[in-house]
């Protein structure tokens, strides 16, 4: 017997499309009609729950993608190895699911934050939201792995730009060194930091 | 008296017109129409100079602004000063260029790499090229640098990495924090390759 619960509310089912939509080819390419069809949901029911839009429906994708992101990354990064040895595996695990998805599967925001930041204030608004919670996030992982306190944020930063950067290379090289070499390079820091 | 030189010839007014408007807005928000406008080019030239279209203009427009933008960057890490003291004097200048220009004025090609790469071969391989031509072009500069020789090619892909992941964070979050956090890492890590 089925219940109600297997197929997962027009709302939700909306920002996922988008979500996907977006990560795959961009904000600006991705129609209102793609969306929809993608979902699998009736026209109307776009203006019913984004009464604002693409660009609500955009925000509200970023916004979901972004803390699913933050996820993935945390438990890639997790494990009782030293920090800079799991840093440095989870960035080679980045790189092999970019091969594996034919070089699709990176940031799922970065290219929503490049494209519209300068056009959408909501979109670069919950872009901005999520990137503070990367930091924040990072930052209390790394001093819970043994980085002094004082260093932690910046060291996050550095990893979260490290981790951006490759992917921009590696979807237009098609080969993971990037990552594999900014992972090595992040965990070289960390591991400065640690011993000192 | 006007040479003919003071117009530059509409081949050359369609590319940087391109270019320009991938960078603000991306490949995919662009159209052929506005391309045309912003060239103050007739119709017709658009398909007389690429039979390709709006990729092969793009291609080379990616082409040309990476080239552009890598002489930029060698300029701002020349001059005396040890090179891990360039690299980040030169982190910082392009915060500040960030934040004259309202925090449009990073990678000229990493949006369309990001957009494009998917889905147009001829734009993906414009964008790969440009890459390996920075890769190439920074691991000669630090191996001048007295990076060890052995070390620059990875250095170089961290640096590059550093930028273009800390572009995506000021672009998004309008602070220069990530960019001088950044550049501070990426220095730390030069000073130390050339001292050990």
């Amino acid at each position: 017997m089925q219940t109600m619960a297997a197929s997962p509310p027009t709302r939700d089912r909306l920002i996922d499309a988008g979500a996907e939509l977006f990560r795959r080819q961009g904000y600006t390419g991705t129609g209102v009609k793609q969306i929809l069809a993608e979902a699998r949901a009736p026209f109307g029911s776009m203006y019913h729950h984004f009464p604002g839009g693409k660009a609500e429906l955009g925000a509200e994708a970023v916004r979901r993608s972004g803390r699913l992101y933050a996820l993935v990354v945390a438990e890639a990064m997790a494990g009782d190895a030293p920090l800079a040895d799991r840093v440095e595996s989870s960035f080679r695990q980045a790189a092999g699911r970019m091969r594996e998805s034919d070089w699709a599967d990176a940031c799922p925001i970065a290219t929503v934050a490049l494209e519209v930041s300068g056009s959408s204030e909501p979109l670069r608004e919950a872009c901005a939201e999520v990137f503070e919670e990367w930091f924040a996030g990072c930052t209390a992982m790394f001093a819970a792995g043994g980085v002094p306190e004082a260093r932690a944020p910046e060291l996050a930063v550095q990893m979260l730009c490290a981790l951006e950067g490759a992917f921009v290379f590696c979807r237009a090289l098609r080969r993971e060194e990037p990552l594999h070499v900014a992972g090595a390079g992040i965990a070289a820091a960390i591991r400065a930091a640690a011993a000192g």
